[in-house]
């Protein structure tokens, strides 16, 4: 199996009316304007709680919360938006945070139903949403392609032998679990299995590993991360991400090396990534789906 | 797929030499002990840190540590066991709680290779040593069918629709991850999988899932915990247990409830268990490798 996974892809003009990006947390999404194909405007839409205000600020921009759907399509309609970007969303937001407007209200036996199974079930089922809004959702690589992870190593470490047979077995796994749209990362040391991501996410999952190593469930130290996305994933959502604060969750975790698909997750911030991983010799590394390198 | 995992059974006569139980921590051990066949005695060899010394004291019994594996096996013949049964162990000892003797050290590369991949992996080949040192290793559900999870409810309560959907759904998912050796524990909410086990083992699991609830991660209650063996594991050693910790476990996340597979499962203190189930209004069910109930 080396296909990457079934892509429905928008390809994105270099030109065009401005692109809205909905977006939460992190540094992608400003990655994401700031990369975006030709002379293509960006708006954000960005996602009160979650988004960095300073950050926001620098582009046009519109805050928005939860499930103000209607206020969100109302927004990018006047800002003559017709293409949306959705990225670094906290997609399971806490009840008590919740705004609803009216189309929330109109859709909510909808969404309920929504919620009910895993995230690519939910993302696949707000992509549809704005679709039937008028929208064309692309994904956050289709707009800016740079942010995706290269093949090959980010620094100068690469996995060694073992590191590789874990890659594998970790990518075979993710695919095992794949019908089931758990989770997008595992962790696996020598052959064996130690943390499976499921609701927790990533950064959970490695102060997990942390704590094992701590109390000695597990050796001292070894292993790697491994991020794919699910087999039958929409890219336009959710592409598993590594960036800064996974290098320093892996290195809490005493991992060997951190192994992602290339061209079908992102790498955010990549120059002080491959700095980090230089600096405490940790691999980061794009991989080919099947777990080769290059 | 309703057939049981394979089994490599070993009948245990209900007559005949003293058996010897190596055991760890909890009150499974105990309990098998109690419900051995027949007029079979037993001998605990306790290990040093995990067994309960107070309730160790009241059987015929040695203190062990991890891996002294010639004085166990020198022990075991003085008493004239011929039969070993293998229980609550701490597969995965601290290295600076080893003890090794002379067979040990004698074994230490193949000790190795056999920490190298999960735990069915490793129950396998120290299962292979006891055999090659003229022990016959029998399961504790064989020395004591008592223990093994019933089907139907323990208590009053059963699972109702969406329950059922969400058990068979991790048994799926169980399925689906046995090749890979990982875990024996999934938590799954209106088909949503909220937590999977790895190294961490399943109290540590349900805890991560109150911490979720906590932090609004997830909805605020439903979901089973669901357990079962690996779909090629060896019944001999390490049966998934459900037992009055579990169900504490259980009610910190705030499940519906338990699910474990009827007759290849262990239920510790089963009257506990139903007490506790039925104040806490939870169910705790023995189910089909199906999921079905009965």
């Amino acid at each position: 199996m080396t296909a990457l996974p079934e892509q429905r892809s928008n390809l994105v003009a270099r030109s065009g009316p401005p692109v809205g990006i909905v977006c939460g947390g992190g540094s992608v999404p400003f990655a994401v304007a700031d990369g975006a194909l030709g002379d293509r405007r960006i708006v954000l839409f960005a996602l009160r709680g979650a988004a960095d205000p300073k950050r926001v600020a620098a582009y046009p921009h519109h805050w928005i919360r939860s499930f103000e759907l209607g206020r969100l399509c109302r927004l990018a309609r006047q800002e003559g938006c017709r293409e949306l970007v959705f990225i670094g969303l906290l997609l399971r937001p806490k009840l008590r945070e919740l705004r609803t407007d009216l189309l929330t209200w109109r859709l909510l036996p909808r969404l309920i139903r929504l919620f009910r199974g895993g995230d690519a079930h939910l993302l696949e089922g707000v992509i549809k949403i704005f679709e039937e809004q008028g929208f064309t959702v692309v994904g956050s690589h289709e707009l800016a392609p740079s942010i995706l992870t290269p093949p090959g190593a980010a620094g100068r470490n690469l996995p060694n032998e073992h590191n590789l047979a874990d890659i594998s077995r970790g990518l075979a796994v993710l695919r095992a679990m794949g019908p089931y749209d758990i989770g997008q990362a595992v962790v696996v040391s020598r052959n064996q299995v130690l943390a499976l991501e499921a609701a927790e996410g990533t950064d959970a999952m490695l102060a997990r590993v942390a704590e094992l190593r701590r109390i000695g469930r597990i050796p001292s130290s070894g292993g790697v991360l491994i991020k794919a996305p699910k087999p039958q994933q929409d890219l336009r959502i959710d592409l598993p991400t590594i960036g800064p604060k996974t290098v320093e969750g892996a290195l809490r975790a005493k991992l060997d090396g951190i192994a992602a698909v290339a061209s079908a997750s992102i790498l955010a911030e990549p120059a002080r990534v491959a700095e980090m991983a230089d600096r405490d010799d940790l691999f980061v590394v794009g991989v080919n789906p099947d777990g080769s390198v290059r």
